[in-house]
């Protein structure tokens, strides 16, 4: 585990070395990464994410287009490697400040806007094989979970089914959360604060036996890595629950392959087992929910059009269904429509129906 | 309690009754409340709170104009008797779809907006005196708590200190969770979850002995009745922790004076008591941030002007200062940029200093 933990700062202090050996013997130092962006980001057919492609890019400290770049990157790798020695996490934002200075005898700024640190802890994920969580760098704090885990986390014991109607609240970095028990037998993940509440309220997660986690929208990259660690260290299907809209399927779509933003971390983020559970379009009269359908605008239809075309969805012909479905309906539908038919319908007849007919899509 | 808690319910009933009554008399039923919006809202120099006026608007069941906004208040008001009997609570959007159905015999709907409803809810947040939280229809669920304070909620016995690195995630909902034990001498609320998360991993909660509470960005209702609660049950002054920006003023200007869209609620919510525990103008130069400012956009400076206007600031000296401080340096300052004085400073030097020093603006 110790040995583990200093893996990151033996990689740091690596590039170090590499550097300054180069400059000892009078070479020029280059780190060398994939490129990252759009042009060389492909879907991998079998390992099912997104995947950066073999497109190398060097990067030179005496090149005058190279070493602003390469300055920047040694500077926060310095950064990092501190604060793996001192046990202390910082924000993309910490990181920025921390860096920010004008270089002694010019008067140049090692950097100005919070892009370029961003950019350099993208390469050192890239150069140590780290996620910026593992190198002490932490994402956004968001969501909460309940459900039947014991974890150990800072030396605390917590137990997720004893926190009230408040839950865990989810850390940025999960990565060093001990599991000591998991009692569940499946992960129902959902973007809505109220929809879990209404779940929570309703004692699901003890009577489907499930844990339970919400963001707020936006996924994070903590609750994407908490969801991967349920499904991989303990072989829990891990299903996510939406409105029936496009917002809804492309939250499920970098759940389950990873985004273009990162690609380079599809391998520690992305979860190929997770499986729909949201509103299809069949559901609309099977819950009766005709009368609550919401026409798209259009930005919802340049949205279903790229689903749509996404390569990781041209082969795959029930969400094809679906996509055309929304287009014929010229319509989505919102997961709280259910409460139209009583506030609990969703945790008694639309959860636990779904979930028995193992009614979802891949 | 249980007497207590039956109080909403019988003021909605008492509601009904009233409408019964009238029409048995072959009489125009009414209901009449405040009016709400800027014209009836001013700012009440003695509970230092914006505050609705006196002028008084009475809606008539048999008006044109007034019909569909009466059904829709009694619809609601029914609605939530069912979820108090239930022990139910529910989200606004719920309570659409709850409502949200034609009328029999018509082809008019009862409601086609959300907003109808939302204003149906603050309506009977006016006519029974309770907060739409006590008719058990919750604002959103966001942000975490830490410090040595035990609580019972639902029948969880849980302790914000044993919580690890997440913390608490505070519900939407907090009238019902019972303070079995605080231990603190003060609370520091702060908008950003980086920053809660480098105090808690300093462990400033144990060292300085408070609260730690944070949202991200937005204030929800849920955390300013939980702040409320600790400052009025407990005198424990509250401290709000914000950037050196219009914006962060304005988080504390609503904490402490509420806001115009929910003057109608200041005396559930405002917290007079709050002190502003942000970057001050004097400490650009003290902490050594002057090479961190950033330069005031036209929106900031626009929402300055609104700052500086405001009747709850106009005769407030301190304040002002700040304001004009800020317009003459044309920047504002992050709390990160703290950081780069050391991933630390904030949690060894800034906060214990500014405490010892009581060096806030009222």
């Amino acid at each position: 585990m110790d040995k583990l933990k200093n893996k990151p700062k033996e990689e740091l202090k690596l590039l170090g070395k590499k550097v300054t050996h180069k400059l000892e013997k009078k070479e020029n130092p280059y780190m060398e990464f994939p490129v990252r962006g759009l042009s060389n980001v492909s879907y991998d057919k079998k390992s099912k994410t997104l995947k950066l492609g073999d497109s190398i890019s060097k990067r030179y400290f005496f090149n005058v287009a190279h070493s602003k770049k390469f300055l920047q990157t040694v500077e926060v790798a310095s950064i990092c490697k501190n604060l793996l020695e001192e046990g202390k996490h910082a924000s993309l934002r910490d990181v920025f400040y921390m860096v920010k200075r004008t270089i002694p005898n010019t008067k140049i700024n090692l950097v100005d806007e919070q892009t370029e640190t961003d950019k350099a802890i993208e390469d050192l994920e890239l150069i140590t094989e780290f996620s910026r969580e593992q190198l002490y760098v932490n994402a956004n704090k968001m969501g909460s979970v309940v459900g039947k885990v014991k974890i150990l986390d800072r030396g605390d014991a917590i137990n997720w089914a004893k926190l009230g109607s408040g839950g865990w609240s989810i850390p940025s970095n999960v990565e060093d959360i001990k599991f000591e028990e998991v009692k569940a037998n499946f992960v129902v993940y959902m973007e809505k604060q109220a929809i879990w509440e209404r779940l929570h309220e309703d004692r699901v997660w003890e009577k489907l036996n499930c844990i339970l986690v919400t963001s707020q929208g936006q996924t994070t990259r903590g609750i994407r890595r908490l969801l991967q660690r349920l499904c991989e260290e303990f072989k829990l299907p891990v299903y996510v629950l939406t409105d029936f809209d496009p917002w809804g399927f492309y939250i499920y779509s970098v759940i389950k392959y990873g985004s273009i933003s990162l690609a380079h971390m599809s391998e520690k983020m992305a979860i190929s087992g997770v499986k729909f559970l949201g509103i299809m379009a069949d559901d609309i009269d099977k819950y009766g929910l005709s009368k609550h359908l919401i026409k798209l605008n259009e930005k919802d239809i340049t949205r279903l059009k790229q689903m749509v075309d996404y390569e990781w969805f041209k082969d795959n012909k029930e969400w094809q269904k679906e996509f055309a479905a929304m287009k014929k309906l010229g319509s989505k539908a919102e997961i709280q429509a259910l409460s139209a038919r009583g506030i609990s319908f969703i945790s008694e007849k639309y959860l636990p129906e779904k979930i028995k007919n193992k009614d979802f899509i891949d």
